[in-house]
Parts: C-alpha cells; structure tokens; sequence
C-alpha cells in the first residue's frame, strides 16, 4: 500500500467524501504515519500543516471519521477516503462540508446553513 | 474570490467531482494563474509539477472538464470543482476516474474496468 509521499515534502492530499451522500466534506494531508494510522485504526488521522503533528479528526469535537473506503490515484500521490462521519459536521466553522463557499459572480458566497453551532462543541479552542 | 496559495508554494489542491453522479474524478494542483484561467474559460485549468507550466486538462486528449460549480474551503486553501467530464474518462491510463486502485486486505487493488484504450488517446505521449 505504498504511496508517492515525495511531492510534497512527505505528505499527500486526501479527499473525504461522505460514503452515503457522496459530499465531498473536506480536504486534508496525511504523512505516512497518520496514512498508516488512518488504516489500522479506521479513524481518518491527518498531519496538521499548522500544528506540525498528527490530528486525529474529532480528538476535540468528537466527530470522528469512520472510513469505508480508501483508493488513491494513479500517481498514488493521492488518497480518496469515503467515510461516514460521526456528528453534524465536519467544519470547524460549524458547516456539514468545510466547503462552503461557493464562488457565485466573482465572489466567494457561503451557500450552506451551519448545522451546529463551533462555540459550543469547540469553546475557545479550535 | 481570493484564495491562500501560500501553504504549497503557490499551489491549491483542487479536487474535480462529476456533478452528476458525484464521483470523485482526480485531484490537481491549481497556482493562480490556472485558478483564473478556470473560471475565466470554464474549463478547468492544472498547473502541472511536473512540466512546471500551465496545463489545460484535455489539450491533447480532448477530455477536457467543463466547470458547473466552484467551492472552497474554510481555510480557503483547496478548491472543489464539480464539472461535466468531456469524453470516456479523465485518468491518462484509461479510466472514468484516476481513483482507480482501491485498498483491500493491505494492497492497493484496481478496482475498476478501463473505459477507453489510452493508447489509441495519447499514442506515445500521455
């Protein structure tokens, strides 16, 4: 299960995508211990870029990632992890999907409701 | 519709989803001037590592992607395009999707059939 992690100095991108929706949820960055974390745990593990360390998706919030599915590209510079995701939402900001802006005449435009609300599940910490 | 191309050095993933059945299609990397040239043209526009230059998706092969919707993250650090894929399939190896190996038991497994020959596309160049 080996994947291309050269490219971007140790990490690929992974795409989570809603297993039963097919929503494309959120875009994250694994190395190679949060990839192999990610699959003997069955939990989506990620390196935080800002953090500088391994992220088990809802270590704070409780909304974990459970995952279906992983495929990668032809490169295999890439991974696509299907999921089903515990909670209301995945974005910190509170939204189902962390996109949730859609670019609409020139302009970034949010075109989601939140469905829950980040001060309560996060408080001051993200 | 300003994005952060700071954190890959000028890059943002972009991931390219059919918009009609929601299947992931490939992931790319967009600098700027491709991100523009995108919503610009309509059609979506790579900014390839490797060739280090612009690349239209489809300029040889004639797949090329037609945008319908564009979001992105709450960081917005990655872009999510749904578009109307042109031709039999997006993958340069001859499949609908580049997400073409699936992980089962420990190895990565082709997990779907070719939907063109790619050496009838692209002859001797990919």
């Amino acid at each position: 299960m080996n994947l291309d992690f050269s490219k971007l100095d140790g990490l690929v991108p992974a795409v989570i995508q809603d297993a039963a929706s097919g929503r494309v949820l959120m875009l994250g960055f694994m190395n190679e211990e949060a990839f192999r974390k990610t699959v003997e745990t069955g939990f989506a593990t990620f390196f935080s870029r800002s953090r500088n360390k391994l992220w088990l998706k809802g270590e704070s919030s409780g909304h974990r990632l459970v995952v279906r599915e992983i495929s990668t590209d032809c490169d295999q510079d890439a991974v696509l992890l299907k999921v089903e995701a515990l909670g209301p939402g995945v974005c910190h900001e509170g939204y189902e999907s962390c996109f949730f802006r859609r670019l609409a005449d020139g302009a970034w435009q949010i075109s989601d409701r939140r469905t829950y609300d980040p001060a309560a599940v996060y408080g001051g910490n993200k």
